[in-house]
């Protein structure tokens, strides 16, 4: 079993934020799904047609019927049997009509492909569970909502995709890596304006209290009345679509409304719910003993990376650009996390903050990842209904589509990282954000859409959003986050210096002489240009001063106004910052998906399981398996794993004595690349995953051969070449 | 400048935890110093002795004086002035006195040493925050006490620990590493007693509301009189020690008691405080948007793993031993936080639970570690006033002095850890806890101290826990946690049958019978067979019933009490835990200190520092310079860098031109072990840090040159052996 191969480009599963979130980074908040029109199939609008006309002659003939039994007098016998059993035909047609567009209805969107999808999830899932790559946490007391464990594949895997992202970004790049706590005072978290906005909006059930996501309730009705209600008009069904396709951009009252006008109710006990109302995500606590300190724990790693800008620009001896990385928990108190691995309460950020001038935003290394091509989703695509397109990277921004170099070189790196995980290139694309996703400060933004069988997946967010983060903790803090450029000579700048007399002005306005001087000083470029010319050619100008609700007469005595030439040494300017920021649990589940297949036991009794992980992620590099229970073998089994562990190579030994066949199986399922298995005291066997294939290779190279295909030095095509292919090959049948 | 060798055997500075404390693991919670008793030093105790009875020679005196000027009539005045004479000199004889006492109260403890210690810390404290090591979290709006950052060297060399931790646990043990939320429910640290029992006894100022730590104010109090008041009577000040002393061990009372007695006010105001409370340290905070959920941010991650035991039995195929490993963050809302990086309120923890059978507690690889021979500190050892002693672990383990050879083993892989990363084992000892600071439960308990400015501290706990954690969830999830040992044949096991009859108990009780019944069933063995004997005997006996509080008539009818031979198949039992747990912000802070040291520059102007990290943890392996700006020498650097990156070196190159010297000393002060100067386009030299001996090595080898020394394959001494010493050195004058 593969995962079904067609896009599923208008399937959306990630729940999206209500608007409030906007001005804060988006990532992990939204989809395109619900943003793309999805233009309603031509066939169902006129299945939906055809229901309703159907329905209303089964209407109308019933009214004749019910006439004629009810006629004074009564009708003739005939004549109502004849009208029944037209009745009766046209039920029939009613009934066939509302069959085809329920077909209908299951082609299109969630019928058939889903329960595919679905069943290939279930698969994923119950391997992944049963082989604790994870485990709900808490499971003996009924586990929470929203947390999860990282049993030992998936920590192991875990590690081996955050070792690579360190070694592909950090280290590569010689990035700033900072670790930061993540309890984090409310101050740091008003400026970065979570405290105020990181919410989402809730209604309760009036009677038990239970809480629901107010956005849920109305896309889940939306949606169910679409799939299940045939009776539902074509303007009725094209309306609920809209509201679905519109969902993120209702404010709180035009959503409480909509909730109001369709009379929704709490989903399990069918009770009235309260009015909506913003619940902030983060989990509140309190620092220290005093409860006078609150605090939160971090929305995101990105604050911790921001508030330390002075140190890491000195750091970086004053010079930009630098990027600062850092790798951490964050947690959203999700008001009622779904999608398992998708969306839960804890999870681990991988962020990047790269530190830019704003008027050079080109990179040094754009070379190196202009020619890469893939699949590209712009704006003006998502606008005009197409699906994504494969591009040249160097291409987009050159034309513009990809807004600046070092934006783009991100693109080309996530690619490249994600890639090299195991993520199938032809089911991932760079999806920009659409100009109602993307805050007003923001350059241009990318997300890093991965598709599995709940939809595409927002997995990594690549942001320019200009100066934003540091202006407001400059602001909040009083320290500049500043850099600085000096120039090669001094540079001459005109100035504009505008001087108000006070002795003049007092003598004029008396006590309102301070908001006179202070709407002078405030005055543009521009105004303060114009007065000086009127007062040199008239003496004397009108003057608006808002502060006093007047207007007044400025004198030429009363104010100088003058173009200053001033040296200036340097520029002092807030940098732009590129973030690239890292959604690491939502990754290895895709990678999961994308790494996961079913294939026939030699018997073609059963489907086993295999995960087809590169080496690089694989939670166990080799497994060492003594063909037989015996004392030499076992010696031997023991002698490679020391040199396994020597070149520092993962390794398990499995001396059950079980079948080969079972033990290839078994580690096969968590997707352990090589096997090794010792038959005899002077060769071995290696065995691939994937293409089952073995060679034979001696006790004394066995770790080298194994270190250099997981290494990545030499392909397993590679040494198939050097070394002799096992010619009795063991089977499952060992 | 080097840390003063002697060793700190009494001083303390590790804030003890209070004695509710004692039932959860101890890990950071207590120190040694304040549990062996100092011996008064003799010199002291007769100095204080001899002071004081100065003191009242000058009060007599100055009383002689006073009644001889009152004298009715007046004194001769040369009888005055000559008993004013003998006033001064007592006085001066009585202000020697005090000075012998201060200098012997500086000798003997805090003083002159203490100062060097100050100013060693200052010294590497100074450092590593210049160098941003690490930061004080939240730093441009005043920070928060208790949280640091890791800056860019420190977060290197954090994630260089981890590293090897996994390496030298996980993956050389096969280990099951899990990884586990922070956020937890309620209900399993309610199961683990931190809910009722984590917490630090706690006063207010009464009129600030400023919270301050109870016995912090009480060991303050007693510290400050000990060292500040010479008019102390040698009884009082040996109450004081004693007090400090006993500092772990006071119950609530009576250190409220103390609080009072020595009526001690709040430091700064002088207010009068509150009556001691217990303030719990765990974060609270709320699952979900109900407020019905409490939860907590865990303050160790070993209940993770606890709950988890089934699955990972399972995982382990049902058999023991086996151990799961976690690393992350925890959190602990102290008080009030001092010492730096040695008290914090979120801190990283490497947990490891090895689960073993109770009654086979062995180790088959102990034989690795037996003769390893290091600093040991027995309980006999700390209660005899005596040192810690060089030990083999093997006699240790075999003459009892430690509990068992797991346990053993771990303290073994514990030093190989801790010392491979640099930690002077001479700095380095394992303390027993004592009888009174161990859990009930547990069988033994080693910390792993060490030695830094601050005094010997507690940086790894050894527990041997019993089953307490298993039963503790067992007992509150209902979800039996136990191994199953399978009998290689069915055992013949005798076992105890009480069987009540109902119906004779009814009949004679009615409704108290259930009491009765629940009674009887409950006896044990003992009991049972004493009745089984009367009731053979006599036909009747009393029987007290506690639930019903008073003594009833037993018949022999009522009850049917046998021993039946019954076969087992398996032995069903509560595994033991054996933790080793990891304070990894402690290790770090301790290394920087046995890193630390300074020499003089070349031109003997100044003092430069020095991190003499291994490369095992060295931030960045080495370091490119380029000797002068040009062209050539930046490529051959580029060249270089990309062969380093290929070699997964970590490096950086500095072209700034500065002075090689200048150079050398700035990555010599983060701990870089290599320089790789390029002053030609053939080949460069390779500078060691600490020696600052120079090879000479081609372009083409130095990759592999520099991989070989930071892997640990060759010692610089080998490669030193094998390349021409560079003749005409780099040094900080070019």
């Amino acid at each position: 079993m593969r995962f079904p191969t067609q896009l599923f480009a208008t399937i959306s599963i990630s729940p999206t934020r209500p608007k409030t979130l906007l001005h804060l980074r988006r990532f992990l908040s939204s989809s395109i799904a619900a943003r793309i029109p999805p233009p309603m199939a031509a066939s169902e609008e006129s299945l939906r047609q055809a229901l309703a006309e159907k329905q209303s002659a089964v209407d109308a003939q019933a009214d004749a019927v019910r006439a004629l039994k009810a006629r004074a007098g009564g009708a003739a016998q005939a004549e109502i049997d004849a009208a029944v059993e037209a009745l009766k035909a046209l039920k029939v047609e009613a009934g066939a009509a509302a069959r085809r567009l329920q077909a209908a209805l299951s082609n299109n969107g969630d019928g058939a492909a889903a329960s595919s999808r679905e069943a290939f999830r279930q698969a994923v899932v119950n391997t992944l569970e049963r082989r604790l790559f994870y485990i709900p946490s808490f499971k003996i007391y009924r586990g929470v909502a929203g947390l999860y464990d990282y049993g030992p594949p998936g920590c192991a895997v875990k590690s081996n995709v955050l070792a690579f992202w360190r070694q592909h970004f950090v280290l590569e790049e010689n990035m700033l890596e900072v670790d930061c706590p993540c309890v984090t005072p409310e101050v740091v978290l008003k400026a970065s304006g979570h405290v105020e906005k990181f919410t989402d909006l809730m209604v309760k059930d009036e009677k038990t209290g239970t809480c629901y996501r107010a956005d849920h309730l109305l896309k889940d009705f939306c949606k169910e009345k679409l799939e299940k209600d045939l009776t539902l008009s074509p303007e009725k069904a094209a309306e609920l679509k809209h509201v679905i396709m519109v969902l993120d951009d209702l404010s709180a009252e035009e959503l409480g409304a909509k909730l109001k006008e369709y009379g929704i109710t709490a989903p399990d006990t069918k009770n009235p719910l309260s009015d909506l109302y913003p619940f902030n995500l983060m989990f509140q606590t309190s620092i220290g003993p005093s409860g006078l300190s609150p605090g939160y724990m971090r929305p995101e790693t990105a604050q911790g990376i921001f508030v330390n800008f002075k140190d890491l620009y000195y750091y970086n001896g004053n010079k930009l650009p630098f990027a600062a990385a850092q790798i951490g928990q964050a947690f959203r108190n999700e008001i009622s996390p779904r999608q398992g691995l998708l969306r839960v309460r804890e999870f681990t950020l991988a962020e990047i903050e790269h530190f830019v001038d704003p008027d050079d935003k080109s990179h040094p290394k754009f070379v190196d990842v202009a020619n890469l091509e893939f699949l590209m989703f712009p704006r003006e695509e998502q606008l005009a209904g197409k699906s994504a397109k494969p591009m040249i990277l160097g291409e987009a921004v050159l034309k513009g589509v990809v807004n600046n170099e070092t934006l783009g070189y991100f693109i080309g790196r996530v690619f490249l990282f994600l890639t090299r995980l195991g993520i199938d290139k032809d089911r991932l694309r760079f999806r920009q954000h659409l100009p109602n996703e993307m805050a007003h400060y923001a350059a241009d933004c990318w997300d890093a859409e991965i598709e599995c069988s709940y939809g595409w997946i927002e997995c990594v967010g690549i942001a320019d959003r200009s100066a934003y983060d540091l202006r407001a903790h400059s602001e909040k803090s009083g320290v500049p986050l500043v850099a600085h450029e000096k120039f090669p000579e001094p540079r001459e700048v005109e100035k504009l210096v505008i001087v108000p007399s006070k002795k003049e002005l007092g003598l004029a306005f008396k006590g309102s002489q301070k908001m006179v001087v202070e709407a002078l000083e405030a005055m543009s470029e521009k105004e303060a240009l114009e007065m000086k010319a009127s007062l040199e050619s008239k003496g004397e100008v009108d003057f608006h001063v808002c502060t006093l609700g007047k207007t007044v007469s400025i004198m030429k005595k009363m104010v100088s106004i003058s173009m200053d030439k001033k040296k200036e040494h340097q520029r002092v300017f807030t940098p732009s910052v590129i973030e690239p920021s890292f959604g690491i649990g939502r990754i290895i589940y895709c990678l999961f998906e994308h790494s996961f297949y079913t294939r026939p036991s030699r018997a073609e009794d059963e489907q086993l399981n295999v995960f087809s992980f590169p080496p690089l992620v694989a939670p166990i590099k080799c497994t060492v398996f003594p063909l037989i229970k015996t004392q030499k073998f076992d010696d031997v089994a023991k002698i490679i794993a020391k040199s396994l562990t020597a070149a520092g190579i993962s390794h398990i030994i499995d001396i059950t004595g079980t079948s080969i066949g079972k033990r290839y199986a078994r580690t096969d399922e968590i997707g352990v690349p090589f096997a090794i298995t010792v038959d005899s005291t002077t060769s071995v066997t290696i065995r691939e995953r994937d293409s089952k294939q073995q060679i034979r290779v001696s006790i004394d190279e066995v770790a080298s051969v194994v270190k250099e295909v997981t290494d990545g030095q030499s392909t397993w095509g590679d040494v198939m070449w050097r070394y002799p292919t096992h010619s009795a090959a063991h089977t499952e049948e060992e």
